[in-house]
């Protein structure tokens, strides 16, 4: 049985958690919608691991690598001006482990979150398994378990975001217009230069947002898939409309 | 681009349609959730499709079951006290036609409803190609095309519905615990005997009401499957929570 | 509910039917299984529809083309020895219809077998088409339905078989070395010349049966996948071991 | 077997031809890498089926939309310069009949491409079944059969094109830069309104391109699924780098 | 190649090895078969892993619950009347290492059983490893290889179990009518309050197998997939009926 | 954005990488490539990571195994003239570690390989895991980042090999008929008896390559799907043909 989930009265003032494998994540694959749900009145907090060590071209580089991604970090998240707790663990670890596991949960008895934002299984490695142990945590959270981990939580809601490769079947698009350069500020602010050292993609991170607001007729938009591992318990039909 | 639906202020007296191969299997499916609608205030109408007259077991008996299906189908929809309108073709009728899209199109513009339920993939012949041609019909009939058929139409919602084999990933369950009754009653008005001469199935319609239900708490429930494949325009985060 | 199938008490002397688009396609998928399950004292017997009518290379060569089919499909079968019904349609006709559904469960309930075999959805066109109509005819000839068609009949079990594109998941690996010669012989008799005018691909079917028999540890095999559309149902444990 | 494709030694002046369900959907699919093709020294043959007699939104306008869409329709290959057959059948015909069937065998062998482009199984409709009947007739074509339809063709490549849904996973990513504004032109031709009295939907489609585009670096793109329906046969490994 | 596996000429007597995330596992999803396998005269014995250390809502109560759960096993088994071995390992621990898959292989080797019973892909985190090592260990198991692990053992058949989010496409349906009260004992036993404190979910149980009983006109059943990981290798066609 | 490969203006004297969980597999999945890209004048290195250590059918064998296999491997890939570099680790180890992951970006930037060869997703354990590590880091090692592991490289093409369970949709087939003989002796000098005393399963081996070799009218082939995880970017339809 699926336990229903507790939702307040009210719209206002919700709590959003985001499990991030890296900080930046969460802001290149929804920082417009950070922006809008906290212009909205909600509260969103970013639970992220990674430390960026492998983020550095020249040999010897990762300490300052580390450093660096630190500072940067620290002025995205100035931006979008929303929290960030990380466990700042070296990049390419396992996360597939009982200590991660146990993280996840706690971090959702924690927030206490309305609902939770996590990655999809596309892409690569961690974010494949970020996927897996964030909908398992999120699962788990919501049973009398684990008392050292804090009282059981049940978000009401679990959404899918993706990079570039996407999140399968889209369920929702969100409008992100007034807020696309405040997202590309913040997306700058780690200065990645992954492909071309003298630029970021910030403009193909534009394109992309531009055609999914062209989906549903605006400027800029990202998209989620709403997670149904729990499908929907309907006592009231209004739910339904 | 996905238009975006027209949605009334309100969400009381909302239109319910359903399409449905043959008129018992809206009843079968969700019948418990038609008895619903209708309790909380919204009006449902079934546009189905066959007339029964492959239901006949000894020779000659074909002309003979058109009449009675007819019967029974009566006697079942005053039960649920929901409106059917059906085009009662021959059973096994090749359902991927033009006339037919058509006559979905047109049926839905008729019907102006808020929400359409429709078959899932699974199943068998009929409910297979139903499934595409009420889904593609759903698509077709807000564009601004064969004036013919009535004015664009939008249904804000779609749900898919299946018998024995399921929905696939459910996303709604619908507690139907009041109407339980009803909706076995309804399903026995029909008086199907496909594999005991003896006994219908509304025992075994029962039992997997009760296993759906104990999935989120309740005696009785029907599951579904909402389409995304218009995913959902947010404009405000409101419809995250 | 799944109506359990009705077994005989033995294994010997069973009924075995075959729904195969064209004639050519039982020999090539499964002729060898065709003799093994005659040799262990079975009947077979192949239902088909298609007449090579489009099987020529020069123009206006169609009447000669279907003259000629005729005459190497009773070769074949006559190479085979088991009993060939086919409806001589024309090649590349629309299989879906009301009429050819319904010549499928005919021939299940006049045939009255306890084992099917039928194409899977691979391949192209009127198998895959094929595919759909002989699974659903299984389901729907055991109903106590369509009187005019004969007795509800309920085969026991169900194989896929698939030409060079595979079943997908095979379950079952028939071990056919001693029957080799003779499946070629049959396949020869077609005289197919698909892709050279010079040779048939008699010795590409011997490759992949050598291909698959490796997988048992013999010489030669063709491979099934039994369907499971119809779960098993188990009252004594015996059918698990 | 699958019979190897003959190739010409150079790849100069090749034809390339496109099943299309409309004329419409080369141009709003793919008409910059028609006029790319183009550009490049290559022949392209667009053969489609539908008239348009759905595209009116006002009752009785059925005869003048088919009239308007032929006029668009040459408008728009005017601006392209590729060739066009078209059957002018209605809109939401069935397509998956013998005749059609054939049609597409014989546009094959009279065309003689180099490649084909055709539907994907997403969208809607006519397009799912135009993937199905064009892939099967390219399968076809090449056999020595249907003398009658002319000599048997083998296109040595076939890919995958689609609207807004996609083409599931990409193979190839064309840079149409230089293209972008004749296509949007050919687009806008049609003078398509279906969701708005007032506008096509031509900056839509702008930022599709955009979006594929940035993906390669490049300003505008269109996407496609190369099939590998028949696979590559490998004598020389310089087909591996 | 696939070896064939060693079957006995008897059905009596057969021994069954269960695989199985934690000892509660195998009681909720198949205990109603274990009932029945030993009923008829089979042997049943469990091999698990994890101790139940996160089974606690207070903080500071993880000692306590390792000795509740493992008295709360004992109860359980003792009412199966079936064998259990278990490695007393924390959950949420990381399964997919070289030791637990040699675990498995060892189990396999020690209980020589005749046919397997493992977690399928569906639920969570452990259970979806627990899927992949106890698969791979019966592949490997029958290899001439790991000699410490004891000699090569090759289960003739394997089936997969799981919770309420089921197995896929069912192969098997157990009638397990005279036990349901037993399993739903046993289940009991565990006391597990994962959701409400004041009931377990035994009713639901008892609904699950009072539908899955209705798939064959029984009053409960529980529900399987044979695994094909390995086909079947026919040398009688008997094996075909 | 994916960044575009360098590929130098010939196809001559290219380099391959072949990323491989044991030497072993490499040879058994396509020794007959190796020869024939050797032949044509490109260079081939196998990555490899196991040490057999599980490869002993008596107790206490394992040192022995270790010692056996390490110089059947020498003999193995003298007989096909390739270069090897093995880690030697454990059998039956985790190769989802950040250690391994970055032994794979490290190879491909030391080797510089214009294309990459590794593993399918099927089979088990390893050659999963395998699956996966291979694939990320062929993302990652073009990445500039890790300069610890050498400068970004990336190679143009990615292509999966798999045991006997295959590769899903094939893409490519490569003839190998003049290097059968020389594969089959390779494969032989690892003296494998995993399920025979008496026999390896070279004989097996050949019979897969002679049915694969049929599909394309060869004697003898391997089957490979290409990589589409980054989509090819076409600057010049010359890339279509």
């Amino acid at each position: 049985m699926w336990a229903s989930a507790g939702r307040s009265d009210t719209t206002m003032g919700k709590k959003v958690l985001i499990l991030s494998a890296h900080p930046d994540d969460a802001v290149t694959c929804m920082g417009g919608t950070i922006c809008k749900l906290q212009a909205e009145g909600h509260s969103v907090s970013v639970f992220a691991f990674g430390n960026g060590d492998e983020d550095y071209a020249e040999p010897g580089g990762s300490a300052e690598a580390v450093r660096r991604y630190r500072e940067n970090t620290e002025k995205a998240y100035a931006i979008l001006g929303c929290q960030l707790e990380c466990l700042w663990l070296p990049d390419f670890a396992d996360f597939q482990t009982r200590e991660l596991y146990r993280e996840c949960i706690r971090a959702i008895r924690k927030y206490q979150p309305d609902i939770v934002f996590a990655h999809w299984w596309a892409e690569y490695f961690q974010h494949t398994t970020m996927a897996t142990i964030s909908r398992d945590a999120w699962n788990q959270a919501r049973w009398l378990c684990s008392g050292d981990l804090g009282a059981p939580w049940n978000p009401a809601k679990y959404y899918h975001f993706s990079g570039a490769d996407g999140v399968g079947q889209i369920t929702h698009i969100v409008d992100i217009s007034p807020y696309i350069e405040r997202k590309l500020d913040a997306h700058r602010a780690f200065a990645f230069r992954f492909f071309d050292k003298d630029n970021d993609d910030a403009e193909n991170v534009r394109k992309r947002n531009a055609y999914e607001g062209s989906l549903i007729g605006v400027d800029y938009a990202e998209t989620f898939q709403r997670s149904f591992y729990f499908p929907e318990p309907v006592t009231d039909t209004t739910a339904l409309f």
